[in-house]
This record gives structure tokens, sequence and C-alpha cells, in this order.
């Protein structure tokens, strides 16, 4: 059996397909090695939203059928899940199973290469969920670790792990930020009532879903009109805490009031705008402490692939996106989301503001953008709906 | 223990506040009445949408802890319930405990009062789910049974029996039929392209589920909009037969087309239209077999209250509203619609046609209509949402 990577699965989760190369290998995985994985996967989800612009990463080393070591990636900067866990083997590493969720490493970054201390520590067999697609790795960690001897199966868990890494993965084969799209809306799709009142869509218990998922992601973005309106903070507030992501503005003509919430302190704030915007208010908003970052204009506002672009260059891989209606229409239409979180909750306004505003429309129902790999969840008498974007082949 | 209906139930239910009297009782229930009751509200269920102006109702007839006789209302005209249960329990009547969906009656309609043949086959207890409103019976038949010596427990498993019954008791407590608005939206709420397109919004599970509700409905209403843009046939297209429902058309200006679907004579039509609309197209529709009634114009159509006086006058208790947006707008500004069935499909449309229009707007959230005792079912990747309307204080 060869370690194709499901395709079809992979685009599913990525919007968009990307061709790259694998490394074809004969798997001899079993039960047990699926259970051992599922641990490490496990390990691997306690550096959720800390280890940007490194992916998360859970290792297992098994020797006997028993655990002598594990590990996990907790922070960029900070060692490597393999390395965790071969301290924690020690000579017990000799002769054992590696597990590990991501390729293990073939560079010298902050850390130096996993590859050589899986080899060094004398491990008999690897087993890789996924193959690492950043170019400095890209094979070359398996590739390493098979011509000194060591039996390297890929593929195990492979979906569940692309998954979890599905940040990084995306960034490393599109250099593109993964974006998670996050709407509230009524039963019939509005957001907010005319007025543009929105307190509240949805109930506490989605509420507070929303900040479990801002303290996971690397930064959360609104457009100016919602600022404008809702004046929100975009921080995380959790009983047990919580990291504030960084907050990003869309802010073509930089409107952004110089004592809006999303100016505080608790968090860095890029607020983007257009070529033109005005000098004196950029000079104001610097002086808040916000960074100014201006972008080509485009038909309706800014270049939003552009403002992508520019978050992932500064290793911010996950992005929330929370609205308003029209960024979460140009982003859709720009297929530059990979996820949507759309919370409904049980009320019916029968006039309002539509949660996705095209600035085209389809003429078929067909063409609709389809939502695939659905999670579906009842959060009280709400409900959220978690899909993949299928973009239809009609470009909007 | 007094058996108070739930109030707030009941007004869940049914929308509408009704003051009405109750029959005070001490009641003796226990589990195993729930058990024999359970059996009748399911022996019920066997007549729903065939026994329409009359209510679905089942009974069971227990002696020493043993079954000896069941019935169902099967069909408006046919025997009652307690009459076939009475029938096939013969001399071991006498004794037993009869349990009975809905209070037997005590006047001369189409059949004799069964709470005389019940008192006659010598029933020493009757387990009464829930009263029966409808005038000519309102605790008569309760009454007469305690007076001939008979205990008479009112209130098991009452909250399953009002929801049963929803079409019947909701007429019988306000003279309107009970209404069902069903709904096919996007994911962002919208149910058609702006062309009007519409082939499909949901899958073939969801459809089916449509066409299982119109089979248990005593009329399928559509908004001439639809019929101009989507012809449907407004029929039961089921595996297993189904009987078509009675087809109303909300057509101001009867625009109906004479070639249109809904003409078709697998069903009866009735178009109801304002009293202004052209006599001789009143003509060509009445030769296509179509019944035109003539209602007061109101701002933005006709009267809906008017046409749903109209069919329950019409022993049409149970009235499903299939769209489109105008006239599920207008029914539940109107406070007319008593439970929603929305279906969601994962699609994004981005702009369209929205499902639910009100004329006129809320200024706040909070002022959104509300659903209650909502049912969530999901359909393949399809979810569909069940509701009972909770009107807001500040009427629209």
């Amino acid at each position: 059996m060869h370690a194709t990577r499901p395709v079809r699965q992979a685009e599913a989760y990525f919007g968009l397909y990307v061709r790259h190369e694998r490394v074809a290998t004969t798997l001899y995985l079993n039960e047990q090695d699926e259970k051992y994985m599922r641990i490490a996967l496990s390990l691997a989800e306690t550096g959720k939203g800390r280890t940007s612009p490194n992916p998360i990463v859970g290792a297992v080393i098994v020797l006997d059928d028993q655990i002598v070591g594990f590990g996990a990636h907790l922070k960029a900067g900070k060692p490597h899940a393999e390395v965790h866990a071969l301290h924690m083997a020690a000579q017990e590493a000799k002769g054992s199973t590696l597990y590990v969720t991501l390729e293990p490493c073939a560079h010298y970054g902050k850390t130096p290469p996993c590859a050589d201390a899986v080899i060094a520590a004398g491990v008999s067999r690897v087993v890789v969920a996924v193959e690492d697609p950043f170019s400095a790795v890209a094979g070359q960690g398996i590739a390493r670790m098979r011509e000194a001897g060591l039996q390297v199966d890929v593929g195990c868990l492979s979906e569940e792990a692309e998954k979890q890494n599905a940040p990084f993965l995306h960034y490393a084969r599109t250099g593109l930020p993964f974006v998670t799209l996050k709407i509230a809306a009524t039963l019939d799709g509005m957001i907010a009532t005319n007025e543009g009142d929105s307190f509240y869509v949805t109930n506490e218990q989605s509420r507070t879903l929303v900040h479990t998922l801002r303290d996971e992601v690397d930064a959360v973005c609104v457009g100016v009109n919602t600022v404008l309106q809702d004046n929100p903070h975009l921080t995380v507030r959790l009983r047990q805490g919580g990291r504030n992501p960084v907050r990003v503005i869309v802010d073509t003509h930089l409107k952004t009031p110089l004592d809006a919430n999303v100016l505080s302190e608790e968090a860095p704030t890029f607020i983007f705008c257009a070529k033109e915007a005005s000098p004196e208010q950029e000079r104001l908003l610097t002086q808040k402490g916000a960074t100014i970052v201006r972008v080509e204009a485009v038909d309706g506002g800014i270049d939003l692939r552009a403002v992508m672009n520019y978050l992932s260059s500064r290793g911010l891989l996950h992005v929330l996106v929370e609205g308003g209606a029209n960024i979460a229409g140009s982003l859709l239409q720009e297929q530059l989301v990979n996820r949507v979180w759309m919370f409904h909750a049980p009320k019916i306004l029968g006039q309002g503001k539509s949660a996705i505003a095209f600035q085209t429309a389809q003429n078929r129902m067909s063409d609709a953008i389809l939502l695939t790999d659905i999670e579906h969840e009842m959060l009280g008498d709400d409900w959220l709906t978690i899909g993949t974007p299928i973009y239809p082949s009609r470009i909007l």
C-alpha cells in the first residue's frame, strides 16, 4: 500500500488544491500504531495557539509495547516534541519506536535537526503522521533517517494530523494564513438589526466558545464597521485565562476612533488601510500603539490577499475573521476562507443586516459555495455548524 | 396535586395565550398510567392527517394490568377511539381502566357520546391526557362520567398529548388553524438566487421529509410568486403513497397561470385574492377547477387572518405554509405561525433572496421573534430546526 495523501480530503480542508510531492512508502501500520499516534496527537494539542510560526507536534516513544517517553512542542524557540520525548526516554530510546505527528526536522533552525537526534538516540523505527511541507524539511528528515537505517512509516492517522496542524500546513504549502471565518446569525441569517444592534445574537455558551477559539488563533480580524458599531475589545475573556491574539482591523480610510477598545494595551493591533489614507490619522493611531500597514486599494476596499500575506509574513498563521458582512463576503469571494464557524440562534428578525455580503451575485443555486467536512453541535438552543468551503468552478 | 394545565407550556406551543377553565382534579397517576397512556398516544398517531376537523385520539383499556382493548380515531365520521377499544374489550371492559388521549365526548355528533358508552360498558376508572376544549365537550364528558361514579384522572402525559393534537386544540381554542411555516435556506438565510433559482437548496433527505409533512397536514399554502417562480405541484410524492393536502395559493391579483401545476387534478385548490381581482381571471381559474375566495386587501397584500379563518371554517385545521418570503414574513408579523420548520443547507450564496421578509424592521436584537421548544436534527449534511415562535411584546 502506498502512502498517497488523500488529496481530495486535503483539498476539502484547505480550499485550494496544492500539488506537491509525497514520499511513497510501504506502510506497516497496525492498531497499536494508531493507538500511540492518537496519544501523540492529543499531546500536540497542548501547544495549540502557542507555537506559531511553528506547527504543533506531539511525540511518543514506545519500547516493548510500553511508553518510555513523550513530549510536545509548546512554544516557538523551545525544544521540539521529539527532543522532550528522547530526553524522557533516555537509554530506553535504543531500539524503540518513535511516533510523531509531523516529520522530524532536518535543518538547523532555533534548535538542531531532530532527525539527527532521533538517529543518535538509537531509535529503530519512526512512525510519522504527516510529512512536513516546510521547504527546509520537505521529506529530508525522513530521507536522512532512512539513510541511517531506521524504518520510517508515513501516513498513520494523517487525516487527523493534517486537520490538527491545518494552519501551519496551509501556510507551508501556500504562503497564506489559515483563515477561520466566524459568523453569529439569527435563524434567517441576520447578524444585526437595520440599526446595527447585535447585543446579543447568540447565547452565553456560544459566546464563550468564541473566546476559546480566539485563545487558539494567532490573530483576530474585523472590519472597521464592526469597530464603529460594536466597539469590541477582541480579547480573550475566559475563566481559565487564555492569551490575547493580535488584533487586525481592515480600515480602508482609517476611520478607527482613537478611543476604540481595539486600541487598548491588552494586545498588539494592526490596522490595514489604503495607500491614500490620511497620514495625520496614521500618526494619531500610531501614537495609540497601533501598527498601520498600507496596502493596495481594490474595488470596494483594500486587497485582502495582501493583508493575509502580510499577516503570515509576521508569523500569524491562523487568522480568525469575525466579520462584518463585507469582509466575510470579500474573503469568501477571494477564496481565502479555509473554515467557517457559523453560529445560529433560534431567532427571527425578518429584516436586518445579512451575515455575508458578496459584491456580485450567483445566478444559480448550484453555484453556491458548499461547505464540506461538516461538524455540527448544539450549544443550548443555539447551534454551531463548522465546515470547509468548496468554491464553485465559476469564479465569482 | 391539582391538574392545572401547564399554561406556559401551552402558550409556547400555540403562540397565543388562551385563558380557559380547567377541571381541577386529584391525580392518582403512577408509572403504569404513563406506560399505558404512551401506548394510547402512539395509537393516536395512526390517524395523523386523516381526522380533520376531528382530533386524533388513541385509547387503551386495561384490566388486571393487561391490555384488553385498544383503538384509535382513524377518520372523521368513523367511530371514535373509545368505541373501537370498548368493542375489542367487550365483557372485559367491566371494572377496567380506560386510557384516552383526549376527553371522551359528551355530545351527539356523527356518533353518539363516548362518555355514555364508557359508563354503559362498566369502566371503573378513566385516565384522560387532555380535556377537550371543543365547546360541545369542554369538561362535560369528564363531569358526566364522574357523576356516574367513575374515577376520572386528568393530565397524564398532557404535554405530549397537547403537542400531538396541537392543530385540533389550537382551533378549538382560537378558531384559527395551526400554521406550520416551512423554510429551506442556505447557511446565510437565502432561499433563492437574485434570479429566483432555488433548485435545490436542500438535499433529497430534507425534501423527502417535506413530503412526509405534507402528508400529515390538511392544506399546503404558498404565495403566487412561488407559483410563478418554481411552478410546484404541492402534492405528496412518497414511496409509500400518502394523500395530497388541499392546495392554497395567496394571489392578491389572480396572477396564477392557467397552466400552473397547482391547478392539476391531483388535489383541490383554493386561490385567495383581493376583492378587486379580475372577474374574468376568476372565471378562467374556476374553469380549471380552482375555488376562488375573495378577502379584504391590506397593506402589501390580502388579509391573511381572513384566509386562515376561511380555511379552518372548511375543516382545514393544520396549514403548512411553504413560502415565499413575503407570506412567511406577513404571517409571522401577524403572529399566525405556530411552529417553524427551518431547513438549512451548508451552502453560502452571499447575495440572494432572504428567507423571511418583514414589512417593518425591529430596532433591537432583543425584539427578535424567539423560537422555543427546539427540536434539531441532522439530515445528511443539512439540518432541520423546529421551534415555536414566542412573539415579542413590542408588536411589529
